[in-house]
């Protein structure tokens, strides 16, 4: 692969998250489906935030953390996504501009506000997102530049664009723009409800356009309509050049066509908050791939982005993760 | 006193903080003054959170943190401050009213956006905050009404509302209403800078109007300009009924008339943020007296509320302060 300008071009929605705690009794009274992210609407996200307890706003997004980790780790990241000119636009600009990520989608001036997600952590350490998608919705192809895609050596795009026309539109055109500069797609499954949504249009796009896949145990379990997560895997080998698969505190698998890697998960004194493992563990794996590293080094240097993340409250990284993995014998 | 409807009604500014973390360097690289509350503009503002690392957001304000600890205390609060109606002025309400506080101050439909206060947090816990008042300037002498005053115990007031004439003016109706409904005037000096702007005014209103007077040793001594604590002790003894003055990491001291009880700090593990341990103390020294209870009690009060705020980032309490005080010895 030429050298790129960009380690990874991260193209999601854009969206701050709204971190307050609740009990399993809170999900139960609100219907909430636990560990899933589900869309609401502005009437709801009014009606069930006035029933939250008081919380704290930090800037999220899945494909924006993941370029946030990136940054991080020292890698080169981008990021497409919209936002309003409103507050919370100007605090999700500035935090992912202040991570060391480049961000220059033009935020929308009318239209709905900024995204926002309720973010409810439980107990156990569980979240449970309620994402009210407001400015995202302003995303389309025009917001993809193949002079952008073409100069990241790796576009990543997350499952939750496929939940609109105008963004699925965008990640057409993104991984089309990458496949013909000789770039590499990457692309998360997000979550298992989004995966049974587009189940078929999913498949459709893993077996066409994507090299790098990510998938949580639910999300792969769910692609395959299968409860065993060995037959899942059999069924994705072969269908994209890599695929990394994570199984919480069981660590994860990155499979190619012919190789297996076990990675064990980074040991946590105290899981406070799930939300961002995901992300974190991509953006590891991303920065291994771009720094051409084995896939052992990148699934370890998933498990360590992810043990920083769920350490504390919130989806982006507290410290420098290049600090952190420098100091790992098995990476270092 | 007769049975009020509320133990503390609070009036200050209704603040939104914005928390980074950042080095000594970086205070001097902008010119702060570390430990310090300044004032900024809109411009100011803008130039300096483009600077800033990337944030987290929760609600604040000084007596707005007060109201809140009263409430996690089990005791029952009000807040009296202006917000905008924009994406912070809803985090702001939302907060406050979910921490238990009635919160009905009418929000600004047109002018400056919600206040924020950009909250520096150094390696060594402590704050810089630096503070755009934005619709701050909407509160005036119309938004406190008699019957509210009159229907707490104790209105508590902080310093910080004597940098804008309107909102002086509300102090002084507030100050001036809940004397003449019987009942006490509690305030808050907030800054040691603040102090030296007004000095002359704060000590004529502590002389005249103040029953109940909040301190820190830097602000205590700036009052009385004096370099020895012991003499600005001397100096604000009688001058109202109770006077609790904090120092840190040294505990407290309350003074009455005639006696004077020194309280020692509830010891920390790690201390992360000192951003409102001082609002925190005086929400757990205005519960103590809103329940009759001693001047060394009140102290301990404070003191258990402002070490569970600075054992984490934020300046409100994260957990019930009610149960913390219920297992202490010394109150329970």
């Amino acid at each position: 692969m030429s050298r790129t300008a960009l380690d990874v071009l991260a193209i999601g929605n854009a969206i701050v998250d709204v971190i307050s705690q609740a009990d399993d009794a809170f999900l139960v009274r609100h219907g909430l489906a636990k560990g899933a992210m589900t869309l609401i609407d502005e009437d709801q996200a009014a009606r069930l935030y006035a029933a939250t307890s008081a919380g704290i706003e930090m800037s999220g997004g899945s494909a924006a953390n993941t370029a946030a980790g990136v940054a991080s780790l020292g890698g080169r990241a981008a990021f497409i996504g919209r936002v309003k000119n409103d507050q919370l636009g100007d605090v999700f600009t500035h935090d992912l501009r202040a991570a060391g990520v480049a961000f220059d989608t033009p935020p929308a001036t009318d239209g709905p506000s900024t995204a926002r997600s309720l973010v409810l952590v439980t107990p156990d350490a569980q979240r449970t997102m309620n994402t009210y998608l407001g400015a995202c919705v302003e995303l389309g192809p025009d917001d993809v530049e193949a002079a952008a895609v073409a100069g990241a050596a790796i576009t990543y795009l997350e499952g939750y664009l496929w939940d609109r026309d105008d963004a699925k539109a965008a990640f057409r055109k993104a991984a089309a723009d990458a496949s013909a500069a000789g770039r590499k797609v990457a692309f998360t499954l997000s979550d298992p409800f989004c995966v049974d949504r587009w189940r078929s249009e999913f498949l459709e796009l893993i077996d066409g356009h994507v090299d790098i896949l990510f998938a949580n145990e639910a999300e792969i379990l769910s692609l395959y309509e299968t409860d065993d997560f060995d037959a899942a895997l059999a069924k994705v080998r072969g269908h994209c050049a890599v695929a990394a698969v994570t199984r919480s505190a069981r660590g994860s698998v990155l499979l190619t066509d012919g190789e297996t890697h076990y990675v064990s998960a980074e040991p946590v004194d105290h899981v406070i908050d799930t939300t961002g493992a995901g992300d974190l563990y991509a953006a590891g794996v991303l920065y291994g791939l771009s720094r051409g590293l084995d896939l052992p080094a990148c699934g370890q240097i998933g498990a360590i982005c992810a043990a920083e993340v769920i350490s504390h409250y919130g989806a982006r990284p507290e410290t420098s993760l290049k600090k952190l993995i420098s100091s790992d014998p098995a990476v270092g």
